[in-house]
């Protein structure tokens, strides 16, 4: 049986529709309504909706906030859990800023820890959402200790993983 | 065989998301899309992509350009058409703004004249925009002259119909 | 306020996926699902879950069944209740048949009565069932009294319709 | 850069509706389809149409075509081929018989050998089709040398796969 904890910060992969302001914006997760779409067996979810922000407005708080939620999960310390991966929704545009902190803050985790994201919500028809997730999810089964990007088919280890904007993907930069 | 035309003109139906931006942005019609899932026995289509907007941006002279592409397909005098129905994709906001001026401009129709739109982009989940197309093109068959708008399984005839926004729907008010 | 009542029977359109044997078969009604993705403003529906059947296998005694539900809320006479129109889902293989006869037993409904189905389950991909079901809805509120069969764009009255199964589609014979 | 070979030989997961029979079948392969709808990275696909049946009509003589099919990509020799996985789609009531057969005749190959399917046919709402494609892509690129059944967030490793029928998924029994 793994124990998976999905931590949820917003990003494009959570935006909705606001049809009083015609919008897409980051209102609540809605995490629960893209895993009921998911078979998984031998799986138990542990959800943590920590925040919902498009990342281009997360503070260094935000991501002190996020380290201690995975820290609390994957730290190297057995801690009152039995963890055996953790999934992060984060939006695609800073994702690489918290996947290097959250390395360079806990860099021995027991378990990995899978950060991913959408270019499309997951609300659209052609989403990358439903795709990325059921990667990260299979992804915190298999994969060693570590940190990671996954995402469009591929796991890219922190550090030195960086969005290419005009490609819409992540790419890994050796340095 | 019905002969019917379909103007679009943009509003949230025909929204899509920008990759780049990360928004829902009128880029251009996406009507053949939406065409291509639905079947139509003996139906000749003649698609119109007039303008791309976000209708609380439309002018004056936008809706003096929608008038005259109706009037070449609908107005009393049969011209070089043999149009049955015309169905106008638009923005929600001032469709009956839209209406009115189309009613006061073309008093007497030869066939249907239906606007529709949505509350809710057809490139998202739980869209009201395929309902509402398929309401449109089905009522261009069967309803009599006169200019309507069609939406949420109603037919409301021009003149008096308005956007109630709280309800996210269309009424008819009695004046 | 329109008053409509669905009836549903069957056939392919109400088609469901049996994971243990691996086929498709009529269970139960799945209507209320395919209603819950339209929004329908001023409408108030009641469900009667008649029977579920292909239609192939219907009996002269079943069709008797749907006159008797019809006859209750469409006949002549108003009784207690206050049905504006009805919807029948139907297999399409033998809709024409019930079609015939409840035009031939209640020569003179008092509302409209729509018989829909649906080339492909509603479960499937490209499915034409909620496009078909959009439609009848919304002819239940625009069309006069008689007996239709409403589907891909049009609305045929009987008698007369007949299924042309090379083209999938319904046609008007005139005697 | 990865390269992937995808072999199709039917099953649930690529069955279709057949709209004059009622019924769905194997006729072809669907899979260029559903690959439509993934994003993938770095990833090049071959794809080999094999055959498109049912996996209970599956005979010995088409087990050992699927065997030769996957020595050419994946056998111990590098042949004249860059194959970094190899991802099977098959009926899943006979996988696990497909899956050690290909173990005991290619003992130790060169790449990850995934076999995956589904319980209800990506055409059909609700599918978990394009979850094990995507689970299967992913797991090719990151799993080592092996035959593998990977689905519903699971990478399970021949020998000892076996569908436990009532539960609707693959478990791994030990000797």
């Amino acid at each position: 049986m793994r124990h998976l904890t999905l931590i949820t910060t917003g990003g494009t992969i959570e935006k909705t529709f606001d049809e009083s302001s015609g919008e897409l914006a980051n209102r609540r997760s809605i995490v629960r309504r893209m895993l009921a779409r998911l078979r998984l067996a031998d799986t138990k979810l542990r959800i943590i909706e920590l925040m919902s922000k498009d990342s281009l407005h997360m503070t260094d708080a935000d991501r002190g906030a996020i380290v201690e939620a995975v820290r609390a999960e994957a730290g190297p310390e057995r801690l009152a859990t039995e963890t055996t991966g953790v999934v992060i929704l984060h939006g695609t545009d800073t994702l690489a800023v918290t996947g290097e902190r959250i390395l360079r803050e806990i860099p021995a985790p027991r378990v990995p820890i899978i950060l991913t994201g959408a270019m499309r919500p997951y609300e659209m028809t052609r989403s990358d959402a439903l795709q990325n997730l059921t990667e990260s999810v299979f992804a915190a089964g298999v994969l060693g200790p570590g940190v990671y990007c996954v995402s469009h088919g591929r796991a890219l280890a922190f550090p030195g993983v960086v969005k290419e904007r005009d490609l819409a993907r992540f790419v890994k930069v050796t340095a």
